[in-house]
């Protein structure tokens, strides 16, 4: 199976490699010139639970030419639009295109370049970071669920499914995956822009009664926006799943601090809070505390001078 | 006259040494030790439009004896009650005093421990800081407005006017100074929180769409509530003072930045946006801006282990 990961970063790189290891064609897609020459050069390096080198492909997008069977998406929200842009010429008539970036609203961008029968969306709780250019740390477990948009769809995403776990990326074909959806973007949501205003671990910042406060008036207008939109929501119990994962994930700095506070690069904010507050308007649901977090990390974005 | 002035911070020490150098008798009251023996060991250091050192007498609040005809009040607003309390030896039954902190709130503290006839309400766009111990920086105009809150002290409030202007404080005794109060509150309101959150000058702040409606909907809130409470508040021409001193001060770190992030020191945010949030929720107002900024700084606070 010829799998392009478009999008190698962190999270794309630990897939891109996983896959590669259990014998897959794996070519990875991106735009980072300093990257793209490292794992062309040194080939792409393992470190953490374990340790080696692999020659895995690396090409920018438009550079991609055999037609794929399966593109795994994990570029930055923003950019995933561009991506697939520049990439269509890999996308056939049974092209599978599975997303699991961070965020909402990502399935309509999909819709313009993929055809509904072909579009898988997913979430997953794996975590992986870069040490830099070529360089990926591997730690920890994670899982992925996955769904296919089209009832048509079902049966080769199952097989995409067996592929997937043969990997050990621990997969489970989901019957109704956007709650999760929903409830991964209420992590992002609560974490990502309050650690990054407030410069801190997300521990840190869960150590207030206020912050607990301001979590769960985030959490509450994404369930309100949510259930608008027909998902079905379950507030208390994304609560305690936030909380949980705060304890679990305490000593880390979410990627929008590691994008706006350590690398100084535009964040994924529209597409988290952003993308809540945006759904809430054409609602006619009011969502402050999104609407503020968004022009909050946008005017920091001016004071850093990113554009 | 013997005028006491509780809080010889930046302003305080302002307002002390045109007192002192109109020959009136000045206290300065202060509990920051290495402050009190800056000043008392080497005078009082004035920096900037003028260059002196004048002898002025430094005391803790609990040291004071002789009863004030006037206490000018300049702490912190969390010190005000405890200097208050710690003071009181000095309130007479004629005893004037004259809030000038920033913030709302202040008049109900100030009763607990002074006869309303006693008490003048006011507001100030002086603007002094200190280089540190006993040193103070004096550049730049500013005036004052202030009101008796009791028509019977009106006649008293105005001599006390006179021996201000005296010494060049620029006063004006305002018939309706509440007004002028929340005004001053909105300019603290939308830069003071905003710029310790985000790291920034007034100027890089307000250089973003995002910023500027996060600033609207802060003046609204302000005025929501204002009016709810009875003070005739124009959200458009508040808007404007707003923008008009954003453009003023850009080059300016506000006091909370000062405070938050430059001296890692507790914040005064419970008596600009959270006590428009305590407000609006006695008054049964939404209040999101207010309130979660004012979690978002005591969050802050936590993180940086200030107590």
């Amino acid at each position: 199976m010829l799998i392009y990961i478009a999008g190698a970063g962190a999270m794309g790189c630990r897939f891109g490699y996983q896959l590669h290891k259990i014998g897959q064609e794996v070519i990875l897609l991106d735009n980072w010139t300093e990257h793209i020459n490292a794992v062309k050069e040194q080939g792409l390096q393992v470190v953490g639970d374990m340790e080696e080198i692999v020659q895995i492909p690396i090409l920018r997008p438009i550079e991609a030419t055999k037609e794929a069977d399966l593109i795994i998406l994990f570029t930055k929200a923003m950019q995933l639009s561009q991506t697939l842009k520049e990439c269509q010429q890999i996308i056939g008539v049974n092209t599978k295109v599975l997303c699991l970036l961070n965020g909402l609203g990502h399935e309509e961008v999909i819709r313009e370049y993929v055809s509904e029968k072909n579009i898988l969306m997913g979430v997953t709780d794996w975590t992986t970071s870069l040490q830099g250019p070529g360089k990926v740390i591997l730690k920890g477990t994670g899982s992925v669920n996955l769904q296919s948009i089209d009832p048509i769809g079902v049966e080769k995403a199952k097989e995409i499914v067996d592929i997937l776990n043969e990997a050990h990326l621990q997969v489970t074909y989901d019957e109704d995956v956007v709650p999760s959806i929903w409830r991964k973007a209420c992590v992002n949501g609560t974490m990502n822009s309050t650690c990054a205003l407030l410069d801190c671990t997300i521990g840190e910042f869960f150590n207030s009664q206020e912050a607990v406060n301001i979590v769960k008036k985030i959490i509450h207008e994404f369930v309100e926006v949510g259930m608008a939109e027909g998902v079905v929501l379950e507030e208390a119990s994304i609560v305690k799943y936030v909380m949980d994962t705060s304890v679990k994930a305490a000593q880390h700095y979410p990627s929008m601090h590691q994008d706006l506070v350590q690398n100084k690069r535009l964040t994924e904010i529209d597409f988290i809070n952003g993308a809540v507050a945006r759904k809430g308007a054409r609602l006619h649901i009011d969502t402050p505390y999104c609407r503020m977090l968004t022009d909050l990390i946008h005017a920091k974005e001016v004071v850093l001078n990113i554009t």
